[in-house]
């Protein structure tokens, strides 16, 4: 859990004993490969923050695919926002994409814990407006480039985040299928 | 500028006095119709809060024409997030839509708004969390649907955000061309 310390206090600033507060509002969780972390029938959606491993949130495509709308990695916030913020139930699954070790906290406790600890409001603005600028230039990418250059001219801008996530989880995120950017980058191999 | 004090009080709660020291923070502008607000040649990036018309932030594509990413209505706020938290220059162009009205508040001014006005943090913290579930969901519905099915499929949806705002707008956010979007809605309505 001491991730998550060091993640707030690259924001903002807490101390141990605050931190130990703030941890008692979430729960830890394992979770393994494929294993559902929430679904609309069962589960209740939280906030999930990830200490290790991969998780991501997808839904069926027409085609019976499920497309990966959004994944995260170590030191990465998920969750289906709308639905969290509106403290209902989501469309989408969210998915341990590999042995994963996860905090998981309530619509109810974050705001309590937000309450309790304005720190985290300046900690989450922090993390939301990341989260926000990424998507929007995620979207810039999707708009401007084919499906055949949008993988390169990707990692060319952003080489740190290409490099340290799974190629399969770059593809989903741009749009691609696994396969196709298997194929790409056969091609540019070769 | 009575629509901020508003729109704050909808997420937060300051008062009257609170908000005249917040106010002092922005300056006002009086845009005309294609003005330029923001270009990366001439002019320093703010975070920009719509009060009346609209703006929108746009690249050139590589056929040449203006690709809006992103929009900003009554209540909105708009910027390039990712340059502006880095306090560096932006890539993309702000232009206004129609004549608008528009507070503007630099990075650095809105750091200190921050640490003198906490309720700020939550109130910034909601929008961004409002603001990154729309580009979520946005993206869902990039990625789920043709060309030809996007825009009523996404109208559908949210018919109030779709009938409150101009559908070439609308058209641009989904990736679509304005003059495609007419091309749809008539041979729907025959």
């Amino acid at each position: 859990m001491q991730k998550l310390f060091e993640h707030i206090n690259k924001y903002t600033s807490i101390d141990t004993a605050a931190f130990e507060e703030i941890i008692s509002f979430f729960t830890i969780k394992s979770v393994s490969k494929k294993e559902n972390i929430y679904t609309a029938e069962s589960k209740a959606l939280h906030h999930y923050f990830v200490l290790n491993g991969c998780i991501h949130l997808y839904f069926i495509n027409d085609r019976g695919a499920e497309q990966t709308l959004q994944f995260a990695i170590e030191n990465w916030w998920i969750t289906d926002y709308l639905a969290f913020q509106n403290n209902r139930s989501s469309e989408f699954c969210i998915q341990a994409v590999e042995k994963s070790e996860i905090l998981q906290i309530t619509y109810q406790d974050q705001e309590e814990l937000l309450r309790r600890f304005p720190q985290m409001e300046t900690y989450f603005r922090k993390v939301y407006q990341t989260a926000y600028g990424a998507a929007m230039m995620r979207i810039k990418y999707i708009f401007s480039y084919s499906k055949e250059d949008i993988y390169f001219e990707f990692k060319d801008a952003f080489p740190n985040f290409v490099n340290n996530v799974p190629q399969y989880l770059v593809a989903t995120y741009l749009g691609l299928s696994p396969e196709y950017v298997s194929k790409l980058r056969r091609k540019s191999i070769s």
